[in-house]
């Protein structure tokens, strides 16, 4: 009979070697992120409004989307990289919302070799294109679209597979990342990762199409005709 | 003490039921591979030059390449998704194929759950999208460049996970899903599986480029200076 640390993750057996329980509570940290969320969107918009009024209204939203999700890979998950090894033991407040977050998936806590190498990607590649995408929606380059799509597939196909591993894990191997309660399968796993599902999709089909128009106007087709 | 099926595939502990050895050769399953991969390519260049004398050498050489990737995608790797339950039992052609590279990767005996959400969509998504980009190509259509973009963003992806969860495993959790032997390692996993980095890297680059150069050209900046 092993002796297991007590932690509120799931599987049960899973061993976390030094770890230390949240001090915070569950109110102040989710309380600690709406707050961040809200000052990073309020000021992106208002700096939009000063070096870019003639932005749509479509477009203003895309930039503070990917001001937004920069700093959710590049920050939040890019502590998660830095610090894989050691996520049960951290104290610090994104180190307490990791553990929080890790209710609905303990992948995080036991260095998980897709969600390590998905966050790897996701933190330190798709992060910082996603400051530089709302830099060229403010500044209409031409690089935009072509950037958009590869950085939201990026995401989407993530967090596609993000979804899909941790299901087949449950249905084939009966192991359950995440607690029981309908709270953090729903609230946490389900509903804050959907963000990433839709919102690229929504990218990828703006990209898609402007691309295409573009080519359906202009392309020269050198004695063939296009479709 | 555990009683395990003896089998070829590592770590030596799995357990796989059901399994059935390989009837037949490495040279004969290789070779089979090899002339599968002449004729589609040979084929698919006949074709073309009859279709489409016109086309450029380097678009010859990518519709060659999509149909040949959705060939492997929808009829390799839909194979192992159809079957993925009982893969260890199969002992037809492409069952003895799928045992014969698992020496290299056994996550496809085991149900592992990257593999086969990875492997589904790119069976069923980056498979019969590779066939219509081939199309596309052929038709000079204003859709190739976007899709190209998009399927093949998703195989680079899907195959730097594919790498980089494989190694994760080794070095963090000491488990190799490859028999030590230098060619299951070098010649399987890393070699075959390079062609879907570099090919897919390069279509990348080409869509990016050519759409780019679309929007300097011709994009209308209404106000605003681009890039």
């Amino acid at each position: 009979m092993v002796n297991y640390i007590a932690h509120p993750f799931y599987p049960p057996d899973i061993d976390l070697l030094g770890y230390a329980a949240n001090t915070m509570s569950i109110p102040v940290l989710l309380g600690v992120f709406a707050l961040a969320t809200l000052i990073i969107v309020g000021f992106t918009s208002a700096v939009l409004k000063k070096i870019n009024p003639g932005l749509s209204r479509q477009d203003k939203m895309l930039a503070c989307w990917f001001i937004f999700s920069g700093c959710i890979h590049f920050i939040m998950e890019g502590y998660f990289v830095y610090n894989h090894k050691i996520m049960p033991s951290r104290l610090d407040l994104l180190g307490q919302m990791w553990k929080e977050y890790a209710k609905a998936d303990s992948r995080y806590m036991t260095m998980e070799p897709f969600v390590l190498c998905m966050e790897s990607i996701t933190a330190f590649a798709w992060g910082p294109l996603c400051y530089l995408i709302s830099w060229m929606i403010v500044a209409n380059s031409p690089y935009r679209h072509p950037t958009q799509m590869i950085v939201s597939m990026g995401q989407f196909y993530g967090d596609v597979l993000y979804y899909t591993t941790s299901i087949v894990e449950e249905v084939y191997h009966a192991r359950s990342y995440s607690r029981p309660e309908t709270y953090y399968w729903w609230g946490y796993f389900v509903f804050l990762n959907a963000f990433w599902i839709f919102i690229p999709a929504f990218c990828i089909y703006q990209s898609y199409s402007v691309m295409a128009a573009m080519f359906r106007q202009h392309a020269v087709h050198p004695g063939k005709k296009s479709l």
